[in-house]
């Protein structure tokens, strides 16, 4: 990883940091609700869904106020699955980002309306006036909610939830990824990509899919091998839980050795969806050998 | 309650009943999630919101089809709200529409997720190309934004929660409401009026505010007046159980009595702040005798 890249991504990482802290109101009424939004969305994380907006903008040249008012969206509709899934109902998870989880810091209900304030906020953001022609705006906001929703994120996390203790095949595995991380990921690419001045021609936007697709598993698998692999004072979260679940992973269905060949597939695969772009696609290059190179 | 007017609230009724149903994914991918937004949604309620949102756009002579998306996404917000609202770590709640609580039909994993995915389906209508001029357009998403969040409904479930055993002056309890029910009813007036051609002068738009902040608190007057007076049945929802759950309500801070004068001055002053926008208000004035005859 280049100095310069390792840079650009601790820039981009302070710089949300400072965006989320100031789009989330600090106190006043409701106070207690805010004080655990800001708990729930500040303090870290990879931010890799705002590193792929930023470094899909420079694939059109979008300005950075643009790129991160998008950035700003497609996290906080991160932050809000997180709050969400760690619930008891759900994936029933007491660490976070290294701290104990909202509804363990806080309650189940604030952690509930946590989730469900910060999604409606992230759309709220995203319908800001003056951010672009208004028309795109729309776009890139039916892309975000489409992502986020039943035939996305959403879904993706009702299939992970009905999984648990069967054993998919690879498609069944990849379709639940697609949807429960994927979705979310893919978004971020097009919304970054969609801040620039001009839409994206037929052709690059079908291999700008290509890529998106293949990242977002890339980041899956090597989710998959973390939790296999890492501590959980490294991962920040509870190691090892997707086997303690019970829960089909990569690792579980092909192997540890198949899944980290897998890893290096779908990296080479990104890295070719995106060699028509040229010099432009050098942070999303960076960015998707980084992402590879976090399982080592 | 004249019968053109009884004609027109069904038709609206049975309209957004079909809409819905259209507007929700009926199975495929992750089939039992989308049974339980069905489930969430459909089958019933007055749809008091969307009937706003219809008898709002009569004053600017709106679209149907503009109004009917309006009436939608304003109608999946209120629902994912009940979704969240019945589970056991917000009000606890087993009936709702005179049915099994999605949780209790469901799962609470499922009722989630039905609610997460109403909200976002919410957003993602909203943002549809076509429906008007797009920058009028992503205003009105922001005021559903706004109306929804940590400083409206969201915040103001919060503020219920927080209020549980406790005594609230009446400003505190008006501030509760205000954010917990009429925030998003105000928005349903502002969205109805918003379909229109052109802007509200700003006289106009100060007097709506009005009208739509009294029947806001009108609306939540009612419902306290309702949960004291009549039975479980009649209501479709577990009655009494604001004053089981020890919650403070209009009727246990003024009283009986004076909870139903206050309704009956809320229902004047709505109607007055109608009085300057001529025939054309009709349907609303209609609208606030129907919700302040609720009680009787």
């Amino acid at each position: 990883m280049s100095g310069d890249f390792q840079e650009w991504m601790s820039a981009v990482q302070s710089r949300m940091e400072a965006a989320l802290s100031e789009c989330l109101p600090r106190a006043g009424v409701a106070a207690r609700l805010h004080e655990a939004m800001r708990y729930a969305a500040l303090g870290g994380g990879k931010r890799v869904r705002p590193l792929l907006v930023f470094a899909a903008g420079e694939l059109v040249a979008a300005k950075e106020e643009t790129l991160l008012v998008c950035a700003l969206a497609v996290e906080l509709i991160h932050a809000y699955s997180l709050a969400h899934d760690d619930l008891p109902a759900m994936d029933d998870d007491v660490l976070r980002r290294g701290r104990p989880a909202c509804h363990v810091e806080f309650d189940e209900a604030t952690a509930l309306l946590v989730g469900d304030a910060l999604q409606t906020r992230a759309f709220e953001l995203l319908a800001a006036p003056g951010l672009m022609a208004p028309a795109r705006q729309l776009e890139l906001l039916a892309t975000l909610a489409r992502a986020s929703g039943s035939l996305g994120m959403a879904g993706g996390q009702a299939l992970d939830l009905a999984s648990v203790g069967k054993t998919l095949s690879q498609p069944e595995l990849e379709l639940m990824h697609a949807m429960k991380t994927g979705a979310l990921i893919r978004a971020a690419v097009f919304l970054g990509a969609g801040c620039g001045g001009r839409a994206l021609s037929e052709d690059r936007r079908a291999r700008l899919d290509r890529f998106a697709k293949r990242i977002g598993l890339l980041f899956q698998v090597v989710d998959d091998l973390l939790d296999c692999t890492a501590s959980t004072a490294t991962l920040g979260k509870t190691a090892g839980k997707d086997k303690a679940a019970d829960k089909p992973t990569y690792v579980s269905l092909m192997g540890l050795s198949a899944a980290r060949d897998y890893a290096g597939y779908l990296h080479r695969e990104a890295s070719f969806a995106l060699s028509g772009f040229g010099a432009r696609a050098g942070r999303l290059m960076a960015l998707t050998d980084f992402i590879c190179a976090r399982q080592f």
